[in-house]
């Protein structure tokens, strides 16, 4: 008698609504002898889109397991991905001078809570060098003073995506804006981080505006980057709160602690295939 | 041409785990023209139980859904409920003196935000009559100063409960222990509020305990009653964080607050059918 | 023997900061006889202006207690405020058509929980009248379609800040831009509820915005009115989480929970005399 | 000319409550030519204790500032405290395996976020060696397999605060229970951390029973370790919310990440003298 293997999937599905799609995704699925362990949807109102996230055990591979869904992928146009539960998804972390995020992405990842694997940190800066060494990730630095200097990191940064076969670019505090042809090239696949205030505040130094304004809670969003900056669709927000007695430093320490675990989260949503985009939304199944 | 009138259906299943369940329950539905505007599901390790809510839109009538959905419940033995999204749930009240809960629950009632009808409140004592009148509900109090008047109230309360054909019972702070016999007779239909602290209290005067041990969190957990006093399961809890210069009449009114919220709170998740029961736990699809 | 009438006092003091200020103004409560029960003190590094707020038993008068404090107040060139802990401050509600904020203060108002009396509501609409009515406030409702129709509007507003000694006027999601000569006039008196979101949102119908944006959180900002329109220094702020599920109107009725409370909240820690203004920014005493 | 050293001083008082305290200490540090740069105070109405913690910016040396206070201390009768503000407090640490609380210790200790020095780590399991290696804590370990070696234990803890001047002793995750005569030895220095659920449970593997109860809150206590065990008087508590799909392990893994952070933040607050003993409660002065 021989042990059975089962394979574990994950699996995101992206069509107009209408009847009969969960009995037809369901039957392909117990066609292939699986069994559903975890399942979301959601139907937006606005634009008519049908969203479904499944988790799937089964003995069938993937190629078994295509062969059944992709008649129905096909009957409703569905985007659609498959995916084994748990695969690391290849990620280029994008760093400048501030290390609280990146700091805090790799020690997730060290600590096996953030399901990514981090072939290269680039960087316009060589100051985070020895962050990325303490937890072996390669790191290569690009100096930016000029014009022609960001168009050769956005070439380089193409270059890496594909060389490294890059599924998510992650900017975590890199302060350099990409080009509209490089947010064209890398649409749906690259996320920010940044501050979050009521109100909101433009320009230089906004934890030193937030305090002149006396803010009593400050936070952090994160959001695909689109050529629309800072205002692609958002994936993740949190806030604290703060009072009179916190410094300019103070919120900014505070502040910082929230990009990090703001940003960290958005990743592992991302990698866990939780996050399906919905026009200039996003949907989340949590 | 006529217009189309929609139903719209919420189900709940909840059967032995196995391969097969969603894609019939799905092909059921889909016979019967039904779409699914929402689906969640649940597999419970520790009972291999799987649970199901669905809502449904459909021409289909009652008894044309049924009958689609009877050979699957029947193959798969499964407990079910089919009802109309949005019909109120026949509530009976129980209350003493306090009437902080009261309060909340008919408010929210009023304002259309709690799917209830309250067709009477029961009390052991009159203190309470005002406030069911001014939101014109019928109340009826019976004196409980011996184990007969509790009798002679527990008899009555299963007689209301027959006859105005009640689906949930609600204790808001009603200060009897009903016998097990009566919690055998309504048993899953009985919910109970009481307040909750870390460490617990027994006894009398709970928030002068509190205080006393200088808590720094008090809260309230709604749970079913079952014989195993304040045992039965938890539905929902809440807490706030206290200090020390919280007086133990501030605590008493901060959680008296929470134990309203917190009961109208499962009231709600109770009329829309989102807390199933699995063995001593629930599951909530919020 | 004769029983001992305590008088309990509220002090806020704001001057310039500096050495022995606060072993003046305690000097001075203690040779009024009086015991000292809450104190808090903050100076702001910006500014560099120093706050206090205390609570006070003594069996002085207030005659006898300004006595006493008046040359420290003089020696420190303080602005200061002495009150009746207590004593209900004397407040005008402007509204317009929506009601969720004036329902929140009468209500707790009625309730005992909020420290104000109201002996007027204005409104550019008389859609309120029954709202007020039923907590027996007088309602005066004012049309503007134009703006001389607005100037009357202020020219009453005045007139009634004057006739009813009015100490605090809550714009109650009053819809109407107060002229900079009504700011200036009532500087420091009147606060305002808006919703918050992040990013921010101009213009019409914000929940929409918020929607099709796909906030994760959404809030409200109680802040001073300035003629800097939403810019005064702000009072309190709240948001709560949202995710893809809620809809348009879902958002407008979390937000206006939001306003209600946000603005409840502000209003009752100005009627306890714990809001102080240090420029641009507010220091709260909780 | 010469620059002025200024000399931030932290200092607690706790006495009977009675007319003219604040005047007096304030006097005194008035006297000293200190300027007052926090202040906190409060009042028990049970025990009608008064206490009172001050940050206070002087030239005073440490003799000058006693020499002024000492005199208002002695005629009130208090117990006091005068320290350096950021004085690290000489902390020992206790574990036995389990390393998530030594570890957020640890951590944040060499963040800088944590005014400890931590002179040695002693535990009962030679596990977590290397985790204080890596922070280059001394670490010993003493095995306790009978009454005998407890005993053993116990005296070189003794040994150890007395020897490393100990001022603090913190249980992080320590699985032994100390004498009562090691408990009043140490009375006011040793805390505890414990996992906290609502109902409480008791015995073995609490996140299990946690997990069968359907808990929808989990949470930590840190406290006063005295020879009522468990029951020592709080410093700080924490709960998260968790669900029906909360596996046993998720619950253990989310109450341990509510164990350490609740613990650092005790740790944290006594660090900077903001906890004071009232009886069984604690005041702290965030």
């Amino acid at each position: 008698m021989e042990a059975v293997n089962f394979n574990h999937w994950v699996i995101t599905l992206v069509c107009v609504d209408g009847p009969g799609i969960v009995h037809a995704v369901t039957g392909a699925i117990a066609d292939a002898g699986g069994n559903i362990t975890e399942s979301q949807q959601f139907t937006s109102i606005g634009t008519g889109r049908f969203f479904m996230r499944l988790q799937v055990e089964s003995v069938a591979d993937r190629a078994a397991l295509e062969a059944k869904l992709l008649p129905v992928v096909e009957r409703f146009e569905m985007d659609w991905t498959l995916d084994v539960v748990g695969r690391p998804i290849r990620t280029l972390i994008l760093v400048t001078k501030e290390g609280h995020c990146l700091a805090d992405l790799l020690f997730r990842k060290s600590a096996g809570q953030l399901g990514i694997e981090v072939p290269l940190v680039m960087s316009n800066h060589p100051d985070l060098d020895r962050l990325a060494g303490f937890y072996e990730i390669p790191f290569e630095a690009l100096r930016v003073n000029s014009n022609s200097d960001m168009k050769a990191f956005e070439d380089r940064l193409i270059e890496v995506v594909s060389k490294y076969e890059i599924e998510l670019v992650v900017l975590a505090r890199f302060m350099r804006v990409l080009s509209p042809e490089t947010c064209a090239a890398l649409a749906g696949k690259v996320i920010n981080i940044h501050h979050s205030f009521l109100p909101g505040f433009k320009g230089a130094n906004p934890y030193r505006q937030a305090h002149e304004r006396g803010v009593k809670l400050i936070g952090a969003t994160a959001h695909f980057v689109t050529d629309d900056l800072d205002e692609g669709p958002i994936i993740e927000q949190n806030v604290v709160r703060v009072d009179h007695s916190s410094s300019p430093d103070a919120l900014k320490r505070i502040g910082q602690n929230e990009e990090s675990r703001t940003l960290t989260q958005a990743v592992g949503w991302l990698a866990e295939h939780r996050v399906l985009l919905d026009g200039r939304r996003t949907v989340i199944f949590h």
